[in-house]
């Protein structure tokens, strides 16, 4: 919804009996109403879906910002230091319990995904040998097909019909939210359920697809409920811990939550926290990262406990159980190999680009023309089957073989080899992407033909990238991973054949920082990523070449295009803001972005001008100021001086309640901040309550001034853009007032008007642009 | 200096010939001169040395938000974005040069450290031997006495008579410079020297001290003077790089700095960019993180390259050379263990507490009493007399012997063992603490008796107590860690004792435990001293109990006072700022701790009224506000709408180089911001400069409008505690004016009048104090 009136506002339904309200009123509405033709549109007059330069109106902003309105210094006043401390002490314990939550879905994940796989490649393998004995091979291939289609189905119908929002891998949807845009539905237990089913089914259905952002959003999700203490979805609302009840609290919480799902999901709990600091945090908080650390390092013990004594290593916690890529033994590296990691981060920048954009043109692609959703599922079943068919192909086609005991796989199938060997392509394609990087990193020399891991690299890159972005809950992280540990072990390969006496035992170290290449080049985090690559393989040492690998696959990547997620997040339109201002914005004022004109309101209003403002707009914030009448010493016309913001959920609350100053003895005493964190985060509609007020108390007055923030952040027009970015920024606000020098309100700067203007570079020049605000986008 | 007129100000020299300055600025001097008389004093009429609650003037505050001012906007549209490129690169290459830099500081302390201790202590055993052997034991003992007490008088005089800022660890000051506090000369060449030199002679002089606190404090330094491209100290300007002598890009520097510190004292790099973010980052960027990663993982690879080398490993950079505290095999812990770490947490808190508490007492002995440089020199040479008859007492008293080749020491004495025994007390006396944290990690088991750790580690634990905050440059990380490993290692002994056959081998995981223990219950760091000790440790397997007992001690600690360094930074009055604003400080509104009345200047002012005011005030930053006469339209007095903000340092400028309105044609094309720039940090005073300005001058206009900020950040005077703090630590600003609805400035507040406010609880009761300000502490 926009905040002002230069932004596309909607058509109010004016009723004829509401000729009543004040003249101001109308003006208002009237500038409402004209800005509407500003509707931005392409040249041939359409919303062109799948541009990169638009702004979808669906996103909110939330609100990290305190309202230090008088209801709360009451609190402040009453309930005094012990409930301070009180607070403090459950942040604590709901991280705790976060931590272990996640960690057992997490666990669920792991184990119903290792107990399928198990069954069903030992199916496939015990069908292939027979099918090559009897020389009936469209029987493991179609059986192949089948055992990838059907759980496809299933997933992808949990998406494309129940919750579309529970698609992809949810890190572009948990980062949208903790840089401050309410994505609709993300954080409720339909979209928990949906992710947590969705991925398994998706990983046994064979997809090159990986469950370690879903196990991150499912840690967000699960953060966030319990923080709440009530869960929407299935009517529960414990009416507990309502203090947590505010944006900014359960951001903190879902930053956890994040973290704790990224121990889960890499055994890497410090990386967690990082990962949510680069994603997501603004104003690094001590005692709040702090938190983090004790939820992901919860999680990761949690997770570790409870694998290891269903693995059967008993008592010891310290082993076994977690899941991870192995340990490097004797880890090493020469300085002659630099110049060698410099060019593999260069290729992976180069591959990671090529990605994104063949992924962008297939999202656009899919954006335009698979909007169905049985279309969708059809997609999803069909990548399912080309997937066992390239898989299949491989393995009739390609005879790489190996003697067995060489290597450890679980289950080997001989296909055309001779007694003794077993086919390796087949020992990569019959297990989860996951053990197949395992694989990748720690086979011994000489296990992989060079052919072979050219091409499994070649297919295994295009199945990946035409698998993101299908209706299915699936991550990218572990099948990127897997594209880049084939081409580094490729790379390793050739470097042993041309130099045996330096790299004859290299390959290892190669896959890995091929892998880490690729999925720099892909996604461009970097910090957190190192460190979870890190923790994941146990080992210190490598931490200086993943380092530099990272680095310049994101160099070099940047300079074609932006990340996966960064990518995904634009064509959905979200109102994402950076780390910085837009270069070379210094030269813009506030004026010149600011929305205008303001609909106002006085401190005092009757409630049917109140309603129908509400209705006519679809505002969030509403500037309170002095009767205009009374503050024009200087006679000229003046929109009033400021007094507070309101939010349109305030309003409704205030409204729904019967707040007016008429009915004082009725509410006195009623009337505290309890009253507006129970009905957070889904207030109702004006549209839901305007039934229960009678055209009586329509006359009635609502005083503002107890319920607004008296004090909330404002900016001169002359403010530098920059200025009003970092402020904007490093508080977490939604609606920043723009005013003159008399304090008189005259604009409004939400997230959409910093978000929507960027500096673009085009041969050479400077051009400003802003983006398209559209509807159209979904 | 303080900003306003309410704190103490200085009373200036008006001369008699100044009579026509308007007659404003006599009622501001008249408000200055009375509010003189509000210094804060003790009851008994003293500035009572060592008070907790004391804050001293000697403090500035760094300026971390932008000036966009017009000269600013020049800048900005006519170098355009291939100017942004290139001050980007820079920030990235001054970065690796600082790594670099670093890690070499770091190299040719531990050399020095190194080879100093193996040519001491291989003649102090040669000499004990020999002692034994002729039955003359004054011989060794008294030139243990001569070696500890020679280097310790030269690194003294460096302290007490050179650079006092240079003593101690470095970390309170380095903490301080990032939150934004201007340190006196604490990011200069000569501290610099002192330090490091400093350090070695500390080490060498065989005291409780450690070298990482100094190499984080060298790292800052180095990043301050590269990134400023001179050092004033040597007289060294090569005008490069003018764009970063701001505060807020020298300080991005500086943390960098002190990360690349971290990362060459412990091989942590990633312990290094937490540290840095943990004491001292508030608004995160990711762009910054990724170059301070850079900067440590830089002089992580150089420190570890130079080391090799000298050691003798050549060409592989993974092993050897690094500063470690050496990997442990086969790591693992059991759930029954659990408990015993929280034991040892809660321990370690406490003995934390007692220690800092002892010290506490001790340095506020030293500030009232020990005062003169001499003394302080003669206190350093004292402890280290003692420190030298301790260990040779225990030597000479206990007889704690092994058989040689059961532990690897480097200088075995025998003492009065049996031949093929040697020493143990010796073997730990005769090293530096590092290597003897070192023998107590990785000695086998049985390697020491109960009654020697005890005996040790009561004995270390005083001596590490009375050392730091002696005159001389040494850290307090090493010797703590030195204690609590002595004291977990007599844990687990008793435990191995207890119960041979679960913690038979375990002496070396409760010694490291013992030492986080101790650590963090003494600086109550946690986030950066989890991953420090990992890296330090080589081991992820530890992190979960490492950061157990953290937290625990952290939390014991906490209950009966505050952190080392915090001890120590309140007792110099430094007017820190914490993370959060006091707790129940919503009640307090910005009228109740804002500095006023305030001097404001007109936005054209005659030259000679400023320098009247410079020179009678101490302020720093001065609103600037339109013509106050010609705004009363309500017929009330009234100071002007502000127009901006304008600082000493910019008036200074623009009189010294004579930016006159009447000499318009002079300087002309001129004045660009360079000429700030140039300047930066330490700009003349006004007594230095007021002769180069003739009487005639002295009538001329200074227009500030395009030098001052003329959008600064404001708050109203109704504006919440917590909010105002916010503000203030989020975009890290050092002035915040205080309006009124009608934009006239009310008051200001700064970085003194928010850490001034604390509130207090006292037997059950809120009460708020506010801290003395005082300029006698030192």
């Amino acid at each position: 919804m926009p905040c002002c009136g230069k932004n596309r506002g909607e058509d109010g339904n004016q009723s004829e009996d509401e000729r009543d309200i004040t003249s101001r009123l109308e003006d208002q509405q009237q500038l409402i109403n004209n800005s509407s033709g500003d509707a931005e549109v392409s040249e041939d007059g359409l919303i062109n879906t799948g541009m990169l330069d638009t702004i979808s109106q669906k996103y909110e902003s939330l609100d990290y910002d305190t309202n230090f309105n008088s209801l709360l210094l009451d609190e402040v006043r009453s309930r005094g230091y012990k409930f301070v401390v009180r607070k403090d002490v459950l942040r604590w314990v709901v991280m705790f319990f976060v931590g272990i939550l996640t960690a057992l879905v997490a666990c669920c994940i792991d184990i119903s995904v290792e107990e399928g796989s198990k069954i069903k490649y030992g199916f496939l393998s015990w069908l292939t040998e027979k099918g090559v004995t009897d020389n009936a091979l469209w029987m493991p291939y179609l059986s192949w097909v089948g055992l990838n289609v059907v759980p496809i189905m299933f997933g992808s119908f949990l998406i494309s019909y129940i919750e579309p929002v529970a698609g992809g891998s949810g890190i572009p949807q948990v980062k949208c939210y903790l840089n401050g845009v309410k994505v609709p539905r993300v954080v409720r237990i339909k979209t928990l359920v949906c992710k947590a089913v969705g991925v398994t089914l998706s990983v046994l259905g064979g997809l090159a697809v990986g469950k370690e952002g879903p196990m991150i959003h499912s840690g967000a999700v699960i953060a966030a409920g319990i923080s709440q203490g009530k869960a929407t979805s299935i009517k529960v609302d414990t009416k507990t811990l309502p203090f947590f009840r505010q944006d900014h609290e359960k951001r903190d919480f879902v930053s956890g939550g994040a973290a704790a799902g990224v121990a889960a999901a890499f055994g890497a709990p410090v990386g967690g926290v990082l990962f949510s600091l680069e994603e997501g945090a603004s104003f690094w908080n001590q005692a709040l990262t702090w938190r983090i650390l004790f939820g992901s390092m919860t999680s990761y013990f949690t997770l570790n406990m409870v694998l290891s004594t269903y693995r059967g290593y008993t008592g010891q916690l310290s082993n076994g159980g977690l899941l991870n890529f192995g340990s490097f033994e004797n880890a090493t590296y020469d300085y002659y190999e630099i110049p060698l990691f410099l060019i593999m981060g260069a290729f992976g920048g180069l591959l990671g680009a090529i990605y994104n954009h063949i992924n962008y043109r297939l999202t656009v692609f899919r954006m335009r023309y698979i909007t169905k959703p049985w279309l969708k599922m059809l997609e999803a079943m069909m990548v399912a089957a080309v997937t066992a068919t390239a898989g299949f192909l491989m393995i009739y086609l390609i005879s790489d073989c190996k003697s067995i005991g060489n290597d450890p796989t679980e289950n080997p199938i001989q296909m055309y080899c001779n007694d003794g060997e077993y086919n390796v392509i087949g020992a990569i394609w019959f297990q989860t992407p996951e053990q197949s990087v395992r694989s990748l990193f720690h086979d011994p020399p000489g296990s992989h033909k060079m052919l072979t891991l050219g091409l499994f690299s070649v297919v295994y890159f295009l199945l990946n990238c035409w698998t993101y972005g299908l209706s299915i809950s699936a991550g990218v992280f572990i099948p990127t991973l897997l594209t880049g540990a084939a081409f580094g072990r490729f790379f390793g390969t050739v470097l042993a054949t041309l130099l045996p006496e330096y790299f004859g035992t290299q390959h290892g170290k190669y896959a890995l920082l091929g892998a880490a290449a690729m999925l720099g080049g892909v996604v461009r985090m970097t910090i957190s990523l190192t460190i979870i690559l890190i923790e994941a393989t146990g080992n210190l040492t490598y931490g200086f070449p993943i380092m530099v690998v990272l680095m310049v696959a994101k160099w070099v990547g940047d300079f074609f295009n932006e990340g996966l997620y960064d990518i995904h997040i634009q064509l959905a339109g979200v109102p994402l803001l950076g780390w910085e201002p837009p270069p070379l914005s210094a030269t813009t004022y506030a004026s010149g972005i600011m929305s205008y004109p303001v609909v106002v309101l006085n401190t005092k209003q009757k409630v049917g001008e109140v309603m129908e403002i509400l209705k006519s707009t679809t505002h969030n914030g509403f500037p309170v100021v002095d009767n205009p009448m009374t503050s024009s010493i200087t006679g000229k016309p003046s929109l009033g001086k400021l007094r507070g913001i309101i939010l349109r959920s305030e309003l409704i609350i205030m409204i729904q309640h019967k707040i007016y100053s008429e009915l004082y003895h009725e509410w006195e005493g009623k009337l505290n901040i309890g009253l507006f964190r129970y009905a957070y985060p889904r207030y109702p509609d004006i549209d839901q309550i305007q039934d229960q007020v009678t055209p009586e108390e329509r006359q009635y007055t609502l005083d503002l001034r107890p319920v607004m923030n008296p004090t909330p952040p404002t900016i001169v027009h002359a403010t530098p853009l920059p200025q009003v970015f970092r402020l904007f920024r490093a508080i977490g606000l939604r609606h920043l007032i723009v005013t003159n020098d008399e304090s008189e309100v005259v604009g409004m700067v939400t997230r959409k008007d910093l978000a929507r203007y960027k500096v673009e570079l085009q041969d050479g020049r400077v051009e400003r642009t802003t983006m398209h605000i559209t509807e159209q986008v979904e």
